[in-house]
């Protein structure tokens, strides 16, 4: 147990590494979006602010949940990607968008009901195209 | 779409719900160890603050995730249980639990281990006995 872990129960700990309103929302965008760059984060719907988004993006580093590599195509920018342990999160976003959809309908969406209802090749494609990215970081 | 919404994306309504270091340690009290008094919540290894654990319960009671009664042996007692909505919760804190218990090993625990493995049984009963709180409920 690090020293400043509040318990050992592995629900805790999950919540002190991603129990926020933002942390998700980062993954999120990984995972379903195909969002890479800094950038491209701060444009998503729910409007994250730009200090917010790189203190996010360092605890995950740190935790690692992703890689940040130099993005080979654009000399100034970083490009960043889920690690495995990060993907690994798939299964906690899509009983999280399961339970979301039927108490709240009104936020029911086509790919996410696919990832809800655990459509299984939906799942593989995107843990390869997930894998693929991380194995391509240079 | 509430007009304080960020978005209507399942995930993030989720998280502007229990996106948050604590309001699933509440869940997690109410779904696993037994715990229905706001004593108890206090008494957790985590050190929730009375003020905090106040907030939670409120905002839990107002999302309709949970119910607080009078709590009939104890005149002077509230009693939570959690909805059909709470409990539906249950494969999000499994897959999350499942998660930290992967990545971090010292998290490991037997209990923990048997809902993690989806095991059908141990899940039926506690729902089976959360629901009977929750008809119960004064």
């Amino acid at each position: 147990m690090r020293q400043d872990q509040r318990s050992t129960c592995p629900i805790s700990t999950a919540l002190e590494i991603v129990g926020d309103r933002w942390t998700l929302l980062v993954i999120r965008d990984l995972m379903f979006a195909g969002k890479r760059h800094f950038r491209e984060f701060l444009q998503s719907e729910e409007g994250i602010s730009s200090n917010v988004l790189t203190d996010r993006l360092g605890a995950l580093l740190e935790n690692g949940l992703i890689t940040k590599d130099d993005d080979p195509t654009h000399a100034q920018k970083a490009i960043y990607s889920l690690t495995e342990k990060g993907i690994a999160l798939l299964p906690v976003l899509a009983a999280t968008s399961k339970w979301t959809q039927k108490h709240y309908p009104e936020t029911r969406r086509p790919e996410a009901v696919a990832l809800a209802q655990g459509d299984e090749q939906f799942v593989k494609e995107l843990q390869a195209r997930l894998r693929k990215q991380h194995r391509r970081s240079p």
